[in-house]
């Protein structure tokens, strides 16, 4: 029997919905702030709550597919053969401590390594963003057009300020030319969003260090639905089973800034 | 007769509302843009549409009070004496144009240079921000608690990534320690929006260059409403009539930062 990827679609989208209305109930609820590794490093109870929700579902309804999840408790998945959920509850989880908004569900389906079905819900902004692969990316009922040629000057990327200070991931006179060359630069917190804004147009470009499959797996499906172009920093494809530096835009000016800004020609 | 404080609120409000339904229904006509000044400085027809409509209501209920207002069709305001609008009919053009999300309709009513009520409205995330001085701030019903110290290496500053590349206004190298301090940082591309996810608690500071009245007017009486501070990055009051730099937060933040890390000591 072939997979029906319309019913797994559809899913995805419910259950971002459902666990989206689990995170808005809890805001009545008192929130349990643990640290992981560094104060950075946010986790609470409800990313756990929200993964396992999820998980339960992905293992009711498809227990042949594997899971991989932020908080570990998916599968040790070590490949992406067969059908592979990669799955973030709350991606921008120091905005969700923090602000109660600007965090989103992002929910991916990949098979045999290639991107099925994408799904990034910004909850309390209620913005459903969503891509069945071939068949269009949305944004709430919306169809996302395909992304348009843009100049840098006229763009306006997502990068966080800290990547313009002395850091250990990147040499901040690379980014700085950017910077001063685009016409704006924004930066939210949360990689799902900034990436499901690349797709939306909202954003021409999103640059970061480090990123794990769960933070971009879901955008990455979204953005090459719409004709963008998403890889890390030397132009290379993703690995979805490690981390990256990602750099996703507009394809013309993903070109653009790859050769003349991070490549210095060689790519 | 004394002035009626709680109608002129009810009005700001009211009329913020009814903004935000012609800005919305406007999406779903063609959208004429021009270039006012620079690329960076964009103009649209709605901007121009929006700011009309409030004069025209201030006009009618309030016809001796003055009227400060980004796009020129208000009065030539020399002086805080008697009531004063300040209005940024959409603040965050840029956004509006190329994402429309993330822009804001700002209002403030300043009575002898004193705020006495500050509106802010993010249109799209129907999130209104007001305020009534000596009143309380609120986000839409919930009212807003009083901001509460918090320590730099766990706090959110709002800086945009521009002021860490060279440029006339700033100094990065004295910006690059306290991102490096920080928590994280974010850049929404709003001015009024920052300033009121100051008073929300979302962001602990704000740092920028060069903000006109409009675009802070409203975001002060917001903020001060809440405990938190807001002067330019001198430490010094704000100038209602001119440009100023920004440099807002909870209160402790701001006296840390503007004594560490911005004026060394001479605050």
């Amino acid at each position: 029997m072939s997979t029906d990827w319309e019913r797994i679609y559809e899913h995805a989208i419910e259950w971002a919905y459902e666990a989206g209305t689990i995170i808005r109930d809890s805001f009545r609820k008192q929130l349990t702030i643990e640290t992981k590794s560094n104060a950075d490093d946010l986790v609470t109870n409800m990313d756990r709550e929200v993964e396992n929700f999820l998980i339960d579902r992905v293992r009711k309804y498809y227990p042949d597919h594997q899971i991989l999840g932020e908080e570990g408790s998916g599968d040790d998945v070590q490949s992406l053969e067969g059908t592979v959920w990669i799955i973030d509850p709350i991606d921008g989880t120091m905005n969700f401590v923090h602000q109660q908004t600007n965090f989103a569900i992002s929910i991916a389906v990949y098979h045999e390594g290639i991107g099925k079905v994408g799904v990034i819900y910004s909850v309390v902004n209620d913005e459903m963003f969503h891509a069945r692969a071939g068949n269009g990316a949305y944004l709430n009922k919306l169809e996302l057009p395909r992304l348009e040629h843009v100049e840098l000057d006229k763009s306006i990327i997502a990068l966080n300020a800290t990547w313009l200070t002395n850091n250990k991931r990147m040499n901040p006179s690379l980014l700085l030319p950017i910077v001063q060359s685009c016409r704006g630069t924004r930066s939210y917190g949360s990689a799902a969003i900034e990436l499901a804004f690349v797709a939306a147009g909202r954003l021409d470009a999103y640059i970061t260090m480090r990123l794990s499959p769960w933070d971009f797996a879901a955008g990455k499906i979204l953005i090459e639905e719409v004709g963008g172009t998403i890889t890390n920093l030397d132009g290379e494809p993703l690995n979805l089973l490690d981390r990256n530096s990602i750099f996703a835009g507009a394809s013309d000016l993903h070109e653009h800034i790859l050769e003349k800004y991070l490549t210095n020609g060689e790519g």
